[in-house]
């Protein structure tokens, strides 16, 4: 097994580069929008007239975002690409042009990191999108990778946290909550975590899927107020929508009973509802929906065969966030979500 | 001093993002083409139309890439904006949006992030860019910063490493070698480095210039054939252009003669030409300037007050670069840059 320490810096990046294809440079503009690929100072890209253009970055960091054991390098790198292209989709936007920034061991085998850069390669092409540099160097202690991904939306079309009115519904979709349930079952039970009932919650913390293809439909309703991301938690990420709109929210608890989750909070000595709506980076989208428009959401959900759930209503009461039970009670909702520098995950 | 642990993670990213002032949201497209800035699951950003995007990542270890001790936390921010826009230069681009992500250690003093997020910023801004995005984890072992820096150029003008000709001039900007000369004397001589008369030398290495001005007017005058930056020494990436273009070179060595640098080889115990030619990250710029363009390019030099100097001619012997001696003698060149998984800076 060839290490990076052995084969050196410039071959490593040859094969890294090697494994992406042919630079574009040759064809004056290739359909992915790429002048002048990977290998020279900088990429150069083509903008589609009358796009803004979308920019956001994420990094994982051994141990603390990641347990290299329950990842293929391949998987890793598909989940970094997962978070950022979330960030993507959660503006109605496309991702178009990623460029990496790894920081690995010099004994890290060569051939796994072209796995991870063929994993973030492999997930980003799921929505047309191109790696078109990226950089590596050698880290000290545990290692870390960064990913900036570029994207495009209509001019002044994109969604923002800030735009939930009182009265809109709050959507999310797929089943929040299974991405933390999934790695803390691993946490704790090891190989137990890999019985099948629990596959789907393996499955949402190690292979998130792309939402873009639904932000996409859902912004042509024109009915979607506001968007974001659940990449701390649920009840956490709403809270950072409400507070960006200056709104509330109320919520019905039960919308979001999920039975797979019931059963790992008692292997977990939890509550389902702490699963739901506790720390969980599941990628998913948390959405202010136009009344008007919800039937049209929801058709567009079926069409794509991805759950949609409509969870209560935005409210007037400024960063508030209820849940109402079914007898009719109003609690206070207090839960948070990761903070990487105070909280143990 | 209140370290990131005690504040917690969203508090840091608050103090961050009031650091670099407005959100852009409120205005419809402020003049640095932010529609919406940093806050938000993505940044939404307003390309120039008829231009290309020109993109570009680069990153820092602790200990690899600078030594703590010799930088304030704002040269540090800095020299890491000054690498990644050398890149931008190098494509005779303009930066205009920056993300950075940055991996620290929890006990990290918040002010010392804020003012290293400022020192990105202000060098950015010298050339009319802003921040727009960002990223901070909890890193473990050494700190790293990872920034991603966007450009434009007008369509189909950036400059790459492939169009040398035989018989382009070979010219360089500023004193190449004295950056890294800077760094061997502070790791070899400690506080006897900070000695005036090494001043340029570690200003060299500690306060990279900017090159995007002259390179802008330089790509102006139509006679840059090629471009590189000197990110990993003079030769090297003399060579990494040789090899795109297909070409080779013929340096007058004499041409790069720097006193300050036969000085501090003696002191170093090593030679002059393996200082200027050798490993050294100096942010200039390496050109392949087409002969009927010369003085073209010298009167803009002398205009930006930088030093350009013709070092020699490209030849058509493939990846071949010879040094030619006072007295007419050919001899081959050999000389690496920077191996970070297998050599020792």
């Amino acid at each position: 097994v060839p290490t990076l320490r052995e084969v050196g810096e410039l071959e490593a990046i040859r094969r890294l580069t090697a494994a992406w294809g042919e630079p574009a440079a040759a064809r004056d503009t290739d359909p992915a929008g790429v002048r002048i690929g990977p290998g020279d100072d900088a990429a150069v890209l083509c903008p589609s007239p009358g796009c803004d253009l979308v920019a956001t970055t994420d990094a994982f960091v051994e141990n603390r975002h990641y347990l290299a054991e329950w990842f293929t390098p391949r998987e890793l790198g598909a989940r970094l690409a997962a978070a950022c292209v979330s960030d993507i989709a959660a503006m109605g936007a496309r991702p178009r042009w990623a460029l990496h920034s790894l920081g690995v061991r010099p004994d890290h085998d060569v051939d796994a990191l072209v796995e991870l850069q063929r994993g973030i390669e492999v997930f980003v092409a799921g929505d047309g999108a191109v790696i078109v540099g990226g950089n590596i160097v050698a880290a000290g202690g545990l290692e870390w990778m960064s990913l900036t991904l570029l994207g495009e939306a209509g001019a002044g079309r994109a969604w923002t946290r800030s735009g939930a009115r009182p009265g809109d519904w709050v959507a999310v979709t797929g089943w929040p909550g299974r991405a933390g349930a999934g790695l803390r079952l691993a946490r704790s039970s090891g190989d137990e975590a890999r019985r099948p009932g629990w596959q789907p919650l393996l499955d949402a913390w190690i292979r998130p899927q792309s939402r873009v293809s639904l932000a996409r439909s859902l912004a042509a309703t024109d009915a979607v107020h506001a968007a974001i991301d659940v990449s701390d938690g649920f009840a956490g990420d709403l809270m950072h929508l409400c507070k960006a709109s200056g709104v509330g929210a109320e919520l019905e608890a039960e919308s979001l009973a999920d039975p797979l989750l019931e059963t790992a909070a008692r292997t977990l000595g939890t509550s389902a509802e702490h699963l739901v709506f506790g720390p969980s980076d599941d990628y998913e989208l948390v959405l202010a929906v136009d009344p008007a428009g919800r039937e049209a959401c929801e058709q567009v959900a079926r069409d794509a065969r991805i759950r949609l759930t409509f969870v209560g209503r935005f409210s007037g009461e400024r960063a508030e966030l209820v849940r109402r039970t079914p007898d009719g009670a109003r609690q206070a909702f207090v839960m948070g979500g990761w903070d990487h520098f105070s909280a143990e995950r």
